[in-house]
């Protein structure tokens, strides 16, 4: 045979079965394998490596993750700070909420009989339920939770870290929001609107007229300062969203006003959308180059799979080969409780852009 | 053979093939026939009882559509009121800007090498292209706008009638923004923090201070006093997302202050997402009607496909069958150039909900 | 602003609404649209083009569109000759013949109860019932027919137009198989076992000892020696399936004894499947050139909707667009009757492959 | 609070995430979180109650699964008896014997030149790539084989078996041909004629007049009888295609003949197609019931996963789960060197239908 092609030059490994692999093991044995399977143990390997680095790392969270039983991987991700900022829808929040207070989902059927469902008062999420009541209960919560701030707008980081902090002080319990409180880490949520903590929040202006008003033009600024002054970052995606295309927008935006920002070293999506629709939810890694979204030399890897299949295996492999990377890892410090936030000291505002080099704006 | 089974009522008629068939006449041949394609009809069916019905027809609208070339088409809808209330993210509204002032977007291609277009400075959206210069320049243009306001929160629904204003002074040209304001049609963006407009809106505070604050959850107030208004409701959604909910929203928000709503009379979307995944944007019609938010006995139907495809299609058809219908309809008129909306002559506050009923909140 | 980029060359023109637009309009004002909607409107300037060429023209055919209400549509197809070959699965040929048979397939839900269905021997294909007697007789049906042919094996190539021909005889109705046997279009199904035409055909074998035989690779080699007969081909696929492969496979094997094959030189597909999972049904028309498959110099085009909504509407268009072209096609001319297929006068072996270069195998 | 709804039962219990966990604890605790997660710990379950019952398990496999690297997998899932019967695609045979034969697939890009490709003479699938010129030595190899068998027709289950044994005489490697041989694990293939396995037969007609005779229809009569031998069935489908029709199949075509038979009592399918497009792949298990598929209060769960992230960790972790019960089950027992092969010591024909009640057809 005649010499080989360039092309041709790592061979494909055939998974093999054993008895007693653990979660990394598994994932290990699928980096030469095709498809999504490669693809998700490729993912395994760009976290270890962002973790090594010395980069902000933002997690984007959309899709119905908390409802689904994912709340306390994505607390323990935060807790044990494999991420230093968290990006959500507000039904992630608010589902999250919902148990910390000691309410349950359910399981259920997608086959439900949704009239029956209505009639009993129960919202159905495919095939997850939970009772109406219990949500009502949750809105009035945060409605009289939000009737106790200040009359002033909040940026949804600080709005959340607050709730995080109340929410702690009076339960005591594990989630993402006091996780996020006790871990010190940001939580923004550019379309808290469009939730049921916006649905909260509203409420609160029937208690308290002028309550509830939220500054999600200061959270743009505030999430680019925050770029502005760590410039080197990496982007980790569930499920696409408002918080996929926000963790973006970010590092396009303090690009404006620093050179030194120049996208995402790494980039890590798991979403089941798929490009061919043209939406920002499905949009390929590859196309985020040409934004400036990602560095052009950055790790990047996109998995095309379910996160209740793919974030449990992919966390319980980091548990076991991120343990010491994370000992040393160099994470980013903020403190949260005030109106400024800060990072490693510094102040991060959400007023007006810092501006390190001339603007190009 | 034995009597018929009471499940073999009505049989499927075969497409058939003639030459000179308008939209209106190959929908019709897809009434009786499978899949997406009957669905694709039946939506047709089910927007000409929205038409005929007294309902405030509300438009979601997620994906690149306006980047795709289809903002004339919603436009079209939003100039001869086939509806009356538009709720779509910030690219959609942005991409809209960007034509109306005179700028395109570009046919490219998915196989695009993106490190290449990221050197020329042009951002891609799966098969087309724009130029990231002409982008800044809106969002110059936005920020100047945005500076020229007044110092204090306005919900998105009275930004964008003034943004609509300034464009069309400006342009005289058609696009959603322009035909919104034209039509006195109202416009929410729930999520524009996660979008260029949010971006330029938080540039605005770079040249004044405080500029820039948007109160979106005014606009979670304004929304239910709408459907608080004017109780029976429809739903049209394209693509998901943010518009998708907080239309939902909108409708169970209102039922707590008023007896008089019950979810919406009709649904139709056109996704491409699937249910089986947990999220929102793909969740079905029927899992809507658990939490209410629509009427058990609505009219609904859930189309999956590419809203490039479906929509051109189904309002060319419309074009046809609906022309008497919209001469005759009756529909809710707005004033919205102040802070404070009105509908059919009443008042609709950003500030505390009607409360029509006692509250069960 | 600098010279334009080379990438931005042809603007985006949105789609405008016109009332009366035919079907062929419809999709010429979406050729500078994006996404599927532009993916669409190539598909049909590539069959105009392919009819305009000397290119044998085969037709893939998979997923449920006989039972969804296309046959008349494909029948359409072959009896104009739109298309030259006919490539199915088992089950769109035997829908087909179940209502050329009198019979019929009905409206349904995707929500029905199938406990019940099944009681009542209601077979449901998604949205469509059809019962399951019926389904009975048919395969009796075929099974009597099959009884009576000679005690040899036929392709499925002259089974199928003998098929077809008892059908027509029987019943003088339109369907996809009678249109193929009456425009002498041969129907190639290379996965007939996986049908109820094969269950007919096995059951043959209950009547008549050692009736049903079928050589498959067989219609390996006529499909084959067919290019290497008219080496200029071009592909059109509905739903992947093993019609696209078998299509590519007969062209690709044509190449290993004939310099002259060089691939389709058009190819057109209307897929749902996606290619991130590695499947062929999914595979995009890239990736075929890397086989050979397609001429790397081929006009192409993918579209990824469903063909109930796609079908229907490209081939109204067509029959505006396409009919000039139609009345002068230079289209292969085959005889279809004998054990031996003739395609424009020269034998067609299904015994060996015509060698007309050098072999490479 | 009022009494419970009977709809809130079983609450979701949220993932934990612990070191150290082994394939099948991470299954175990996506037992009760939902979507996806849920199904594929489902389907352990489902898995694990099969093994332990007295059904015949067919395993269904289409897609690629051979060439992106789960040969293996499915190797040792023969070999070890988690299933009995293969129906398999050819294109995933004939890719495990191009491994079986010391031959690759490599690591690739999906985003690759398929220009250049097909001038180095590459062939892609997706992310994976391999040498033509070794795939046209297959080819060769496969002829060379068929052409040493008798003039007769084979069923692809004993064509398979016999050329499972050529390649385990020849190579002594695992994969899934010597893996099936070796066990006696019967493979069907009903759409031999859609592969490079059947290309190679119809190569062998160049070598030897009339060889290369496959009696697919033949196949059907003997799966069939299969099942009114052994009634109680199972299914695993991956990947949907023929193979998951033919299993079905089956056993429809057993019902007609045996009053014994009742549809699979188990069936698991992991599946990326979705069901609302009406394809056969995508096809729910519900739907499956209508055509009495499977029986009415059979244990069923459908996965939406790619194979490739699915299937390596339902094996593993059934390897240790599954252990004490592999050694004690009831399997089949199968000789499947002759033209007719047996099972439990009886005699399963190709030429006729066991007519165990009176026939209904």
């Amino acid at each position: 045979m005649a010499k080989r092609s360039r092309f041709l030059q790592t061979p494909i490994e055939p998974f093999t079965i054993d008895s007693g692999l653990t979660a990394d093991q598994v994932l290990a044995r699928m980096e030469r394998i095709s498809f999504q399977g490669r693809n998700l143990a490729t993912a395994h390997r760009v976290w270890q490596k962002m973790l090594k680095d010395d980069v902000t790392i933002f997690l984007g969270m959309a899709g119905a993750l908390s409802a689904g039983g994912l709340r306390l991987v994505v607390a323990h991700l935060i807790l044990h700070r494999y991420v230093d900022c968290l990006v959500s829808t507000g039904a992630n929040l608010y589902h999250d909420l919902h148990e910390t207070r000691g309410q349950r989902h359910y399981l259920g059927s997608p086959q439900a009989d949704d009239a029956a469902l209505a009639e009993d008062r129960i919202d159905r999420v495919y095939d997850t339920y939970a009772s109406e009541e219990e949500f009502i209960s949750n809105d009035n919560w945060i409605a009289d939770f939000a009737a106790t701030l200040q009359l002033r707008p909040y940026t949804t980081r600080e709005f959340l870290y607050q709730l995080g902090r109340h929410l702690w002080e009076t339960t005591q319990q594990d989630g993402i929001l006091t996780a996020a409180y006790r871990a010190n880490v940001p939580i923004f949520c550019p379309a808290i609107a469009d939730s049921s903590i916006g649905m909260g929040l509203s409420q609160a202006r029937q208690k308290t007229p002028n309550a509830g008003h939220i500054d999600i033009i200061g959270d743009i600024v505030e999430s680019a300062n925050l770029i502005i002054r760590r410039p080197r970052t990496a982007s980790i995606v569930l499920g696409g969203g408002t918080p996929k295309n926000f963790i973006n927008q970010a590092s396009v935006q303090a690009e404006f006003y620093s050179d030194e920002v120049g996208g995402h070293r790494y980039a890590l999506q798991i979403v089941t959308d798929q490009p061919a629709f043209g939406g920002a939810s499905g949009s390929s890694l590859e196309e985020a180059q040409s934004w400036g979204k990602l560095a052009t030399d950055s790790d990047r890897v996109s998995v095309q799979a379910d996160a209740t299949i793919a974030l449990p295996l992919l966390t319980s492999a980091l548990a076991n080969t991120a343990a010491p990377t994370l000992a040393t890892r160099k994470r980013p410090v903020f403190t949260l409780a005030s109106r400024v936030m800060t990072v490693d000291g510094h102040d991060v505002s959400s007023e007006r852009f810092e501006e390190v080099n001339e603007s190009t704006v």
